[in-house]
């Protein structure tokens, strides 16, 4: 494990950025596009992937102990890139921490409540982030005339991490679950997993052309970037090829392997190795 | 929680079933069928699960944890109701358990090689007990020159969990899982995960109504049975409705309520309830 020297600037201190498993990568793409200049430690928490299926308690106690792993690897912030974890956890770990805290949801809501005309908003993700109606609550905030209209899609997960991203099976089970948004007229659609924009095209065929797709990573790099600036959090240092810091630290609680593979079809950078800690090791309690 | 009285005789204890969720109910079904007089403490890992994606290292951790848990409930025996933990955790769990222990694939590999008649043996299951090849070493040390061959169907769980038992997608799911398993022209299929016998109608119309399907579930509760019953561990009580003694207890480590409404869909039994117990107490060394 690599030490942080303590006369280093903060603001040269690595992005904490985690994630239920692989899908938090396409929030780490993001980051690398926008700010290639920072350094990022990831955290995907393989050995207890999916959270989309499990309750509010287990999803902060989950989060509690990968905070107290990124914190411990020196990070200046943390972004949450679990839809799930954001919607549940986010607000819990925001009051503890004592680097600041961001999760996609508001980011997501944001760009949508910009993006609609007609203020009638889809919100699809997993069962855990429709239930906690947290892209709801934060639509409502920006826009209480909103009509928000929450559909889970429990499959997408699956069928993406199985490789299916232009199949006929995942085009029918698309269109099934696009029906009811259909319905309702939506012209925005917040993709609310990370892992969905991988299946964009099918998800854009499925609901129509005419609706505006929100990709909440995106957004949430930029959101980012811009509370870094505002806390002077912002690098100044460049960094080059062969550099002897890692730019880049990937970890993961089980099966390192396969997540490199999924990893290198997610980032296209060459992610050289992941790391499998004891996340079990970490309390679960409040920070 | 319920402690059991000192004096209470050994074989009137209950049986400890685990599973990584829901699927290992299956087992429960036929182990009430065929002893209907024994008591059963059933967990399943519900804040963990799946475990079909997840290593060795990971299902022997988490199965230790759920075995000291059993332990405290005081039953006479263990039944591993899952096929990967089988898989990979029962050596283990053999080697260090007190009470005796019994998983799925030991029974399962026995009646295949039973109703094979040309000697080629399919097994489908999750990716973890495929990989780990636990069927076909048992197979094999029944009848060495049997011919062996997985096929992980990772779908498969999803689409269970999702209900969609009888629908297109998932025969065309079915159909390309199968499509291998054809041309090798097996004549026997294991079912090699406890969600498959659910979509068995679907699997048998994929694999051709030819070929034999064996479910291991009715077989691990037949050699639980004899089991027991060598070790003079059955009971010899009766139970009656009304009885202050509850007769199955059920137990989770996450969403107890969801739990509780799928397994009605299985058991058809009326499970009065689940309790959510906090399995990250127990230890997960070596017991």
């Amino acid at each position: 494990m690599m030490t942080e020297s303590n006369k280093e600037n903060r603001e040269d201190l690595p992005i904490g950025v985690f994630d239920s498993g692989v899908g938090g990568l396409t929030v780490v793409k993001e980051i690398m596009n926008q700010m290639p200049n920072e350094r990022i430690v990831y955290f995907g928490d393989t050995a207890r992937v999916p959270y989309g299926s499990k309750s509010k308690d287990t999803i902060v106690r989950y989060s509690r102990q990968i905070v107290r792993f990124l914190l411990e690897q020196n990070v200046k912030a943390i972004a949450v890139a679990c839809n799930t974890a954001s919607a549940y956890a986010v607000p819990e770990i925001e009051a503890e921490c004592p680097v600041p805290v961001i999760g996609v949801i508001r980011p997501g809501a944001k760009t949508a409540v910009e993006g609609t005309k007609n203020g009638r908003i889809g919100v699809i993700g997993t069962r855990a982030t429709i239930s906690s109606e947290s892209y709801t609550d934060y639509i409502r905030q920006i826009m209480p005339e909103a009509k928000v209209y929450g559909q889970a899609c429990p499959l997408f997960v699956s069928l993406v991490e199985e490789g299916l991203w232009e199949d006929p099976v995942t085009d029918e089970i698309a269109r099934r679950y696009m029906a009811s948004l259909i319905d309702r007229k939506i012209d925005t659609l917040i993709m609310g997993c990370t892992h969905y924009p991988l299946i964009r095209k099918t998800i854009g065929r499925a609901v129509g052309s005419d609706v505006l797709l929100v990709n909440p990573a995106y957004e949430t790099a930029r959101e980012l970037r811009k509370m870094l600036e505002t806390r002077s959090l912002i690098t100044k240092r460049g960094y080059e090829l062969g550099s002897p810091v890692p730019q880049y630290r990937f970890y993961v609680s089980d099966m390192a392997g396969q997540f490199q593979r999924f990893a290198n079809s997610i980032i296209k950078y060459g992610i050289l190795a992941a790391e499998k800690i004891d996340i079990y090791k970490y309390s679960a309690e409040p920070l």
